[in-house]
């Protein structure tokens, strides 16, 4: 058994508070990681405020790890001490159904394990990354890339792999059109990864404000939304849209951009139903689709593929006493792009 | 000039009564045919009764159509007289278009012409099959091969080539688990062409009166969907889901029945929108689409398919005099499983 240091949330209205949370003693095919980064994701903070169904407090959020391996159990063969890892979004799944065998974890038709607020095979609530250690199974650890700095690293396993997946699966790349829809943690990777790929690429943005950013990080064109003129222009356009915006957008008025056979992909998952013409997507042969994370072995590739082209996120990291205000910022879009917990500072 | 016989509405309301129109000299690359057959597609209905938007009437619907070339023009070079040949929905494009000259005219980026309640290049509107004559550029006529019939080729020009072209675009095929929900006139179809294309197929409709053609023409299996076992029974089975229905329908019970990367494809047009909850599509990576009749050439293709495959619609030929009474069946779904005029009735 390892006490390990934690900050947890005790209900939905709760601040984050000092805590110490048991992390299972090795099984055979274990790892020990001392983290050193957390990344604050969007996904943690509609968790921890019971938005997305009820939660087992005290829960210690945190899906964006990066640390170093201090211990591995007695059959782990992929790792050793002092290797930089990172963990992601999930830590477990059956490995057996279809969709494990094709490396596609997070979809596994016996649900994957959530790296926090599941329950694990061993019947224990996951606890995440918002802490000084964290015990899992070396199939879910990824190798971070020598190249990469820790800080930087974390937000790869979510906002990095959660962007990459769709742009690799629906084919960005050279000739093809790309736009981003909204410019936070996720949208300015999608940018880097996408203009990375060799695509042409568009940010639709609600306002201007982050212009300059976006074609630093590779954006070929930056259109403000709230023009109507903008969707006038960019009719018939694209040929992929990544939306990572979780509000209501009106969907019709975004299809329309796509050209035949285009596909707009949902990452970010709006609480509400929403609403859209079928008309609008008859009339081009376009997809409206959703795509979560990635699998363990495109996370693996989405990291050497970040090695390959030097793309980091912009990230500001604090000290774990600020975590409260940070969610607060996010909330407020007052974040670029991506706050990264100092796991030191605990 | 020539004075074609044709049955024609003059409101929404309104019967069908005789008339009298004009079909235009022969361009040189117009042919003109002696119409024999006209399929009624739930379109025609749609559009005469004014619920697709204003109609210039007196309108002549019919956008399945199959007859004999009587006369072609100067530059004709694909059709001689005495040939069999079909129109479909669409009687020309700009053919200058990305998605023309890709033979995807159905898509053209400056809009196709519609075979009725359109209006053509020479600006006059065009008025479709339930009629003697008419007169068609030759790209877009197509050939009927010998072996189908006259009378059954007429709803593949519509029907036909609704359900094979998603059905070709999306791989249906040997491996492939296919769901045609309806049986109406295009369900029908469009379960023979995906038995045909070596696909695992099944029917789901909202009831089993219909499930004993359902299997002859080549269905798996049959289920109700009224019953709600049946959600259950066939969750994450299905590669590609064809929705032939109009009406609203549950779009999120239907998304949980497509697996890993599955896709449902309405070619049905319900009129208003429809709502859905996008963590359906992102749970599978599951697509939603929409599909529109097919190009010129696929169309040729589709043709061909069904001849050597012997696959031809189940139809009841009417009387010229009974075509509101076939409205009226339609709109009660009894009919199996297409209304086709004999144009010498007229």
């Amino acid at each position: 058994m390892i006490t390990a240091k934690a900050r947890a949330v005790d209900g939905p209205d709760k601040p984050f508070r000092e805590a110490e949370i048991i992390r299972r003693d090795l099984d055979s095919h274990d790892v020990l990681i001392e983290i050193k980064y957390a990344g604050i994701c969007h996904s943690d903070i509609h968790t921890a405020h019971g938005e997305w169904g009820p939660v087992n407090y005290p829960l210690v959020p945190g899906h964006e790890i990066a640390g170093i391996v201090t211990d591995v159990g007695a059959a782990v063969t992929k790792y050793r001490v002092g290797d930089r890892v990172g963990v992601g979004c999930m830590v477990d799944s059956c490995g057996e159904c279809e969709n494990c065998l094709k490396g596609e974890e997070q979809y596994c038709l016996n649900g994957n394990i959530p790296t926090y607020a599941g329950v694990d095979k061993y019947g224990e609530s996951t606890q995440g990354g918002y802490s000084s250690h964290i015990v899992v199974t070396e199939d879910f650890v990824v190798r971070i890339p020598d190249s990469i700095e820790l800080d930087v690293a974390a937000p790869l396993l979510c906002a990095g792999i959660t962007t990459y997946s769709p742009l690799n699966h629906w084919g960005a790349g050279p000739g093809k059109k790309v736009a981003i829809v909204g410019m936070g943690g996720l949208g300015h990777m999608a940018v880097k990864i996408a203009h990375a790929m060799g695509a042409e690429v568009t940010v639709l943005s609600q306002t201007l404000n982050k212009k300059d950013d976006g074609l630093q990080f590779g954006a070929d064109n930056y259109y403000s939304t709230s023009e109507p003129a903008t969707f006038e222009k960019l009719a018939k356009r694209f040929d992929l849209i990544i939306n990572t915006v979780s509000a209501n957008i009106n969907l019709d008025a975004y299809f329309a951009l796509l050209t035949l056979d285009g596909t707009l992909v949902n990452v970010g998952a709006p609480g509400e139903p929403l609403s859209l013409n079928v008309m609008s997507l008859i009339g081009h042969r376009r997809s409206f689709a959703g795509s979560m994370i990635g699998g363990i072995r495109e996370t693996q590739e989405m990291l050497a593929f970040c090695a390959k082209h030097n793309i980091v996120p912009k990230i500001e990291v604090i000290s774990a006493d600020h975590i409260d205000e940070a969610y607060k910022r996010v909330l407020a879009s007052d974040v670029k792009y991506r706050f990264v917990i100092d796991v030191s500072t605990m």
